[in-house]
This record gives C-alpha cells, sequence and structure tokens, in this order.
C-alpha cells in the first residue's frame, strides 16, 4: 500500500481534539510509518478518544487517552509532536517541548514561526514573541518550496491554508519574474467553515452560515503579510470569503503578465513536474476533487483584454492546508517517502 | 402596507414556470397593484398553478393554468409581460408581443436586449439578432442609473444578475472618475445556484454541487462585456463562481484609486442617497441580508499598501438580479410607487 | 394586500435579538394592522436594530433601540407583548407584565404555559413554576384546535414547533376516533437547525452539523408530552432528528386505524376545509413548500399491509411553528382578520 | 497498513463511471490485494479516468479508458466484476458474464438478484427476469448475516442501500424472537441524495433539494419488500426520505418488544460481537461517524410508555450501503482478510 512498512515514528499531538488534531488521527490511523503515542486536550483531559471521537472506534488508538500537556512526558513517549494550538498559544508549548529534549521534532500549526523574523510575526500579530530565539531553527513547511530545509529541520511551521493555496498559485510565475509588480496582485480566496476551527461560537453556527455567503476581514487578514514574505513580494490585496461548506479553499489570482495562455501554462507544469500532490490541470480545479486529500489543483490562464494572469487553486483547509500537509512535513523529517500514508484520492462526493 | 391599492396592472409571465417565473408570483400575489392574468409554459401547458407550483395553493392565481404562448391572447389580456425565456429564445417572443399590440409593455429577462447595439450582441452571443430594430427602443432596467428611461419606455431589458452586482458596486467610481484605468479593474464574483436556472442536468445536481465550490467560465463569460459597456469601461475583468447555496450574488471588486476609504465611503452614500434599495453599508455586506429582498448592499474600503479600492456588493440573484428588479422595472413603467410590493425584508435565516 | 389597513395594535418583543424575535420583526414589518413599540434584549441593551440586524436597515423601527426588560414601560407601550425567553426565564416575565396592566395581552413563546396544568409541566420540566395561578388564564394557541378560547384570552401559551406538527398531523384522526389506541402512536419528526435557537455552542456550529443528520432526545423529549397531552392520548412515542437545514420540519405519524386511505383522505380534508393555513395535499408535501410562511401542509395515506395511517406534515418551524402562529394568535386575541400579515407564500427555492 | 500485500484480484467494474463506480474506485486505489483492469462506461466510452474524473489523477489507474461492456473482454481481464448498473439493465450482464466464464465473479449492485425467488423479484419489480436460472447461485451480499455463503459464492447480490441500514438494525431482535409482531414494524429511513444516483434530472438539482426536506414513496417503496423478506417478516412499513446532504442513511426504527433497553444493549452487543463493521454504540451515531466507511453504527433503546425499542441506525449509502460493503464481499469471495483496504474512517467534518 502506501510506503514500505517499517520502524514506526512515535508521534504526539497537542491540542488534539480540533479539527486538524481530529484530521490527524484519521490520517495517522492508516499511515504505514507512525503510530500515536501521546494526545492532549485541556478540554476532554482524561477521557479516551474513542468517547469524544466516537466515529474513531476500532482505531487502532481507540483506548489512548487525553492528557494535559506536559513537555517531559510529551518527549519521552514522541519522536515528533505535531503542535495544534492558536498562535501565541503555541510558542511557549514549541519551546518547552524544544527544551525538554534536544532530539524531539515539532511541527506547528500556528503562525507562531512562520514569518522569517519576529520582529514581522510581533508587528502582525501585536503581541511580543517569547520564543525568539527559535526563529533561526524554524522552517516553513511548504515542502514544493523549502524541501531541503524541511528535512534537516528540527521545527517546522506548518503554513497558513490561505497562504498555502496562494503561495502555489502564485510562486512559479514570481520566481519566473513574471509577474509585473507594477500592478497590484490580488489574491481573492473562499474557504470553507473547518478553517475557523472548533469553538463555540454565534458567528458559525449552521443558520448563520448556511445559505449565506460572505467576505470577512475585508479590512485586512494576517495571512495577507505572510502570502507576501514567502512570495517575496512588497505586499498583496488579499480577501477572504466564507463558503458554506465544511472544507476547501478555491483561491483566484490576479497579476499583470506579459507571457501567454500557453506560457503560463508550460511555466506552472514545468515548475511542479515531478511534484506528487500539484497537479497542474487543463480546466478548473473544484474544491471537490481535493477534499480529503494533500492535493493542490492549479489552472492557469490569460484574460487577454486585461493582461491578467488569473490562477485558480484549490486544496483542503484541512489537508494541504494544514494536517495532510503536516504529514507530509513529518515524513520529509523522518526519512520517510514523501506520500506515506498520503496516497488517498476525494471522497468527491 | 406596501403602496396604496389602487388600480391593477394585468401582468403575464412567458415562461412562467422556471426559478424567475415562480419568484415573479410569489411577489406578485402581495404586489397591491397587480394581478396576474397570463401564464405561459410548454412544458406545463394545461395545468394550474397549483399543480406545478403547490407552495402557491391559496394564492390568488392558484387555478389559472399555463398556456403555450400566444401573442395576441397575451396583449389581449396583459397589460404587461414579463419574458422569461432563455437568450436567442426571447428575441422572437418580445418581437411578436410587441407587433401584436403598439400599447403592451414587454419586460424581458433575457440578454436579447441589454447591449446598446446589435452588433455587440451578437458579437458576444455568437448569434444573428433576428429584432435588430427594437434595439431603439430597449432601456437596461438598472433604475439606479436609467430610472427616466426606463419611466418612458415600452421595452426593458432586465439586466444580468452578475452585472447588477458588479455595475451598483463600481458605478459611483466610474462615474465620478476616481477609477484609475491605467490598471485593470477586477470583478470576482460568487453565485448561488439558482442563477443557473430549472433545468435537467447533471452539473447541477445536489451531489455534483453540495460541499463543493467552483470558478467557472474562466477563460470568458458573457457578463463581462455587460458590465464594461454599461460602465463605459474598456473591459472589466471578470470572474465567476459557484457558492452552494440557493440564492445570492457577492460581488468582490477591485480598481485602482486615489480616493481614500473616506472619500470612497462618502462618494458611495451620496450617490445613492435617495436610492431606497441601496444599502450601503458599514460592515460587509451578507448574502443573507438580501435574500428573497430587492437590496443591495454595498462596502467600499481602501487597501492602502496596493492602492486598491475594494468593493464588496451583496444581491439576491433571483430578487434585484432578477424578479424583483422587474418587478421594480414594473413599477416605474406605470407610474406606481417604486417601492409597491417590494418593501420585503430577508428570511435572513 | 394583507388585511385592511386600520387601527394599529401597538406591539413589544421581549428577548427580540434571537431567531424567533428576528422572524417576528420580519412579518410585522409588513403586517398592516401591528406597530413595533417596544424590543429587549439583554446581550444587545442600547443598540439600535439597523445595528444588530442590518437586513432590516429601511424597516419602520430600523432605529428603535433593544432595551433591558422593564415590565411597567412594556405595558405603557404595548398592547400585547411577544415573549420570546427559554423556559423557566419566561414565567417571571410573564407574570410581571401581568401584574403590571390588567390589559395588556401576552403570547409567550416559551414551554411555561403550554400543559393543562403546572403539575405536568413541572414533571415534565423538572422545576417548580412560580406562577401556578396563571394556568387558569392560559391558553395553548393552535387556533385550528382552540380558536374561540384564544379570541377571549390574555396569555396564549404559543405551541412548540414540534407540536403544531404533530398535532396537526394527528388530530383528525383522534378527534374521530379513528386511531387504534392498542397499538401505540409512532410520531418521527425532522427539523431544521433554527429550532436549536441563537446560541454560543460547538453541537451546533456549521461543520458539526452540516453533511451529517442525527436523531436527538431519543430516550425522552419533552415535546412528547405535549403532543400526548393535546390530543388526549395516554402517549406517543416521539422521536425528534436533526436536518441540515435552516428552517422546516417534517412530521412522518404513524397509527393503527380501520380506515381506508379515501376515508382519511375525506376525514382530513373535512376537518381543516375552511382553514385557510392548513393544505391538505393529494401529494406529500415539502419543507421548502411552506418555509417562511404559516401554512402547515398534511399528506395522508394508509399502508394496507401494516394498517398503519401514515400522515407526512410540513411547516416553517419559525412560522407556523413559532413567530407566524404567534402572529396568527395576536389577529385572533385583536380582532383582525385572522391572515392579517400572512398571506405569504414561500420562497420555495 | 491494511491487510498484507500479496497477489492482486484482477477487478473490473462495468457502470463505472457513477457513484458508486468512482467510489469502488476511491476505494480500490488504496487496496493492497486488488488491481484495476477494466472499466466500462457507455457515456464516457474511449476516455480515460484522468479525464473524466479529475480527482483520481496520479491513481495508478488514471490512464485507464472506459469500454463499452464486452463480457469475453472483461471474464478475459477479470477475476471479479463490479456490475454497477441499474436493475432491469443489470440481470443481462451478469448473465452474460457468468456463461463467458465459469470462473468469474459478479457482484451485482442492482436489485435484480436479491429476492430468493425470481417470483418475488417479478412482482415487485413488475418486470420479467430474464436469469431466473441463475438465482440458485445468487447469495445477499451482506456478510453479517450471509457471510459463509457468500465466501462460497460466484454471484453476490449487493444489499440495496436501505435494507443494509434496516436489516442490520432489526435482525438481532427478530433473530432472537424479540419483536412482537402483532404490532406493526416501523421503518422510517433518511438518505443521503447520492443513493439517486448521478443522472440528469430536475428533482435532484441543488436547488429543489438544498433547504428541504422530503418523504418520497410515502405510498410504497421497493427496499420494503427486501427488508420483510430478509428478516423474515410478513411486512414492515418503511418510509424513506431524502436529507439535503451527499452521503449517508439514518435509520429509525420501531418495533414491540417484552425487553428492557438493558436487554436489548445486551442483545445487541452480544450479535454484533466480533463484527468488526457493525459498532454497537452507548449513544445515538450520526452519520457523519460513518461517511466514507463501511461502518454501521447502531444505538437500541426501549420507550417504556409505549413498549416500543427504538433502533437507529447510521451508515453511508455508498459505503456500506454499496461499494464498500461489495468490497468486503469480494474479499470474503476471494479469501483474503475481510477488512482489507477497508480500515478507513470517516472524514468526520
Amino acid at each position: 500500500m502506501q510506503g514500505t512498512s517499517g520502524p514506526s515514528v512515535k508521534v504526539g499531538i497537542v491540542g488534539a481534539s480540533g479539527y486538524t488534531g481530529a484530521e490527524l488521527l484519521r490520517l495517522l490511523s492508516i499511515h504505514p510509518n507512525a503510530t500515536v503515542t501521546y494526545l492532549t486536550s485541556r478540554q476532554f483531559r482524561g477521557k479516551q478518544v474513542k468517547e469524544i471521537f466516537p466515529h474513531l472506534i476500532r482505531s487502532p488508538f481507540e483506548e489512548l487517552s487525553f492528557d494535559e500537556f506536559n513537555p517531559e512526558r510529551a518527549v519521552e513517549l514522541c519522536d515528533v509532536v505535531f503542535c495544534c494550538l492558536p498562535h501565541r498559544a503555541s510558542f511557549p508549548a514549541v519551546k518547552a517541548l524544544m527544551e525538554a529534549s534536544s532530539k524531539v521534532k515539532v511541527i506547528d500549526f500556528s503562525a507562531d514561526f512562520r514569518f522569517n523574523s519576529f520582529e514581522t510575526y510581533e508587528s502582525v500579530y501585536g503581541v511580543e514573541h517569547g520564543a525568539r530565539e527559535l526563529f533561526k531553527e524554524a522552517v516553513y513547511g511548504l515542502p514544493e518550496l523549502f524541501r531541503e530545509q524541511i528535512k534537516r529541520s528540527r521545527l517546522v511551521a506548518n503554513p497558513g491554508c490561505y497562504p498555502t493555496s496562494a503561495i502555489l498559485a502564485l510562486y512559479p510565475a514570481v520566481e519566473a519574474g513574471a509577474v509585473d509588480t507594477d500592478h497590484p496582485v490580488v489574491v481573492d480566496s473562499k474557504s470553507g467553515v473547518s478553517g475557523a476551527g472548533r469553538k463555540e461560537s454565534v458567528t458559525f453556527t449552521f443558520c448563520e452560515v448556511n445559505e449565506d455567503f460572505r467576505a470577512y476581514s475585508v479590512d485586512g487578514h494576517r495571512h495577507g503579510p505572510e502570502i507576501a514574505e514567502k512570495l517575496g513580494l512588497k505586499s498583496v490585496r488579499f480577501t477572504p470569503h466564507l463558503v458554506p461548506m465544511n472544507r476547501g479553499i478555491l483561491t483566484t489570482a490576479y497579476f499583470k503578465t506579459e507571457l501567454s495562455k500557453e506560457e503560463l501554462q508550460h511555466l506552472y507544469e514545468n515548475r511542479y513536474k515531478g511534484e506528487f500532490f500539484v497537479r497542474v490541470r487543463t480546466s478548473p480545479p473544484r474544491t471537490h476533487d481535493v477534499a480529503g486529500t494533500n492535493f493542490c489543483d492549479i489552472y492557469v490562464t490569460k484574460d487577454k483584454e486585461s493582461g491578467l494572469a488569473v490562477v485558480v487553486s484549490a486544496i483542503d483547509n484541512l489537508g494541504k492546508g494544514a494536517s495532510s500537509q503536516a504529514v507530509q512535513n513529518m515524513n520529509l523529517m523522518f526519512g520517510l517517502p514523501e506520500e506515506a500514508g498520503l496516497k488517498l484520492f476525494s471522497l468527491w462526493i
């Protein structure tokens, strides 16, 4: 099946009872080289997986209990820890883990280590960073851009869901110098609701989201600077929208270019040739093509009258936008086949 | 209630069994100055309204039957005919109606009379127009732009749903000369599924649309030229998307401008002051705010770093994007209060 | 239009910021004989309607502010108060209102006055009732069963949404003695999510409900005894389910009977002849036929092999199951045409 | 991973472009002991998998083409053929396959071989059966009831989706003689839309299903007799409903019994002990717990007042209700581990 069965990586998940944690558990339940050994959840402390997630009854870890986070215990039980805490809550946990052991590896789902410098983080997130010294070790976990660094890293900052969809959509053109930066780059993204996480809220109750479509953070969203920094652009105009569906991000990106449709198509195919998880398509992708998977599907075309390139990319925000990308990073960090446990296809409908 | 009760306009609907027809029936059932007297449907010919639309049992016209279209009978029974046929099928019907009587008024839902000239129509739609002579009479039925012409017109071309949302979002800035046309104007629109009409189809079956978000017509959509023409722009980049919901269009529009957020907000408020159906908002609108209504809600802001104005507009594609806008046009054409029968608020949830 | 314009009833809503309150505001905005004069909301105290409900900008009461509940002020400003508080929270408010004035009328949305006796209430809801003396005044607000009592009442207990759908589905057969009570009566109901109210919650967030269908309260739900009491049955087996949609209840009810399909159909048509808001149908109703309306649509048939009658009824849980039924009750209590403001048809799609 | 890698079964799918075919492809793409060698589709004949199902780009069979059905070619290329045709269309194909080779095994998704006798089939489906002689070979493919017969069979009739959910919900009680058959057995089932298949249709377009809940076939559905026959009951009252979601069936079943809740729970746990794919739960299951999987989750309780047992069961109609159950049958027929390729857990959200 998926990867050869071999020595198993011992995996812990901190903050395991949210959507990204549950998605990790689903993926790890069929990973040939991983064993889940440690789970934390403040809210469900002492409960077993099968009590909180009855859909995981019969899984290998159905009787594992959620603990309160304890860094010493974590590093004793784990080769790698996925840290699924919100930004600001994450850096102390990451720091504690890395101080508790010089061997444990950490894949952080928050924004806390995604920027190149703590200064940018502090300016964008408006808080002081309490683990500034770790920035020099952190690698941005987008394998299609930073594969070699990820392989050697102990601390991977798993990218944001929107940035994953936007960066993969724009990088080939940026890298090739094909973006005319005298004109703004527009990233218009649309996300399913699971991107908002699992929390008590009126805003995201069914009735408020169903049969509705909205833009939000129209006056500024923190993923804008993350996208711009990784692309080396001065700025991008980024607008997120909320789609009444559970999973998926579709990004429509616009930039001025001299290249023709054919040249763009060629450029993208070339750049992603050999990338198993990026599928450059000949027709616009749909989010249901990638739901539940680690794929990023991309279509690129040219609007002749305006001179704009139009790129459409689709990912699963919990997949390539979070948990399966984290597993891809784990595979790289442990020398496993990059696709191990990830050759899964969408439910489609 | 809604408008004063007075002499009643006799209304016919050609192609009454689709979504726009059903929405007209819903609206006309509570209109104080309209009586439905004539309905056609090829598919349901001979059937009564209550058989085909059981949700309209108890309505004033529940026992009215669907006829096959007959222009003589139509003009005999009606003061105004709403023509809800697809483009290309519409112009022969419109022509027949207008030839059968010099008094009947026609509100056409198709694209057949929306352009300023038949040449543009023929180029965009790729067919020869069989009623070229009617172009000089036709008025584009967007009351916020063409109110006085509509009042005097016998033939109103009801705007497309996407163009309504885009034009209202951009017009104040265009009119004021605030759009820097050295940069492309981007219109990124997202529509509910009823925009596709009521027809046999695999593409729009529930399972193919639900839990999916997609872009379509990425290489060109006919509403692009309609938007550009009405705004007097050389071109706009227009990308439509399909949202898994029944009703609603949200448009996010981008253009380069010198104006600040405050100036833009002021400009829009001023332009639409006195327009009952345009609500310039201080927070981004959501489609559920306008579903089932004739409102267009608008929010405008400025992205300082890119220099782009960002405008978000929300309409109901079957409301302001089709049937209720048609009723607004009817009200104007017959000297009724413009809001008659239309002071309805969204179900919201 | 809907009812003749005449003297206006002054209306207050206590707990106006939830879903039933918002639905009342939508309905009252087009009611020819009602003026909203008083609104309370603890959460949004001091805010105007247009700030909290931007979909109601341009409504007659857009600038009315939400107050903290004050019974003296309420009775001063109102002829009738709709009390939209949860059970247990409602009876003190109702009591305070009725003590503050001997003239004000109250329509209570909670369960607090629905049972025939406080003893049943206390047993089913497990709390002591602090306004036991009001039971003798309270009338169960199902006009099709208790019209005359409602007309004379000062305190109407608006029925539960499930009970409305179940009682209307079963009453004609029960009343005619056609139910074989040696066999259980089964009420299998399915509700949209708005029935759960507007509150912070993980259980009802979009992702937890969407693409899911569940039964709940399978071991007992408080609407079971309410249904049984009003039908005069010893018990009914009631199972509620949650449907991933905003509005609507569909109830499928089963009872053993000697009657044939034709006899059942005849019985139901006869019983509801003259009831504007009950439509006995010749094909099974769907919730979209009644969404946003005060209709209850019913279909009855017979399963020959099992000897069971099968009744399917559809209502909007926020309409006939709550707010529009409350308006129907108000109309009766104030001598207005029963249909005033309620001749609205479903958006359908 | 899932089952040991070993000699691979060569698999064909007839009618591979519908929903059950696509689900088989998804499942077989990760099955350790199966290779897809043959696909047919009249509609997409000559096209490759990756053209029709872009979500399967990168799968092992992405370049396999859809053929027109040819029984000789099928048996040459396949050890087993999944026949995903509608009833009536299926029996000729099954017959042709079994005549073309005495070794090929067939798993039929239609109703054509589900009944014990062709007489019942002909009476329920109202057509003459053209392959009556195959009935003696056909086994009903519900492993939890007919495991040993399936292992020895060449022709398995894969059960209907509703019957799977109903039979598993009722069988333990029936088998134990705990159902009081003097009272009707009621099966009230609710299904996602994919159960209707992939076809051109107005009835199942998004707008007609979304925000709607309906009962259908209220006067009789063919799955009723299938359920009754397999349970050995004279009749069951079966009512299907349509839920606005893609996947999942929830069945609520009612029968009169002397047993207590505890006895029922014990009976069910005992009966399904050792069944990997049936999870007897201590709280009511939800369809999202089983979506995309082969699990059937069951909860049983007792309504004391009415004396009814209430059983709630949840399956994925395309999973345990169709394609994954077919794979389970294949595993049994070829001596593979029964869970091979099927230890997958729900996406959950």
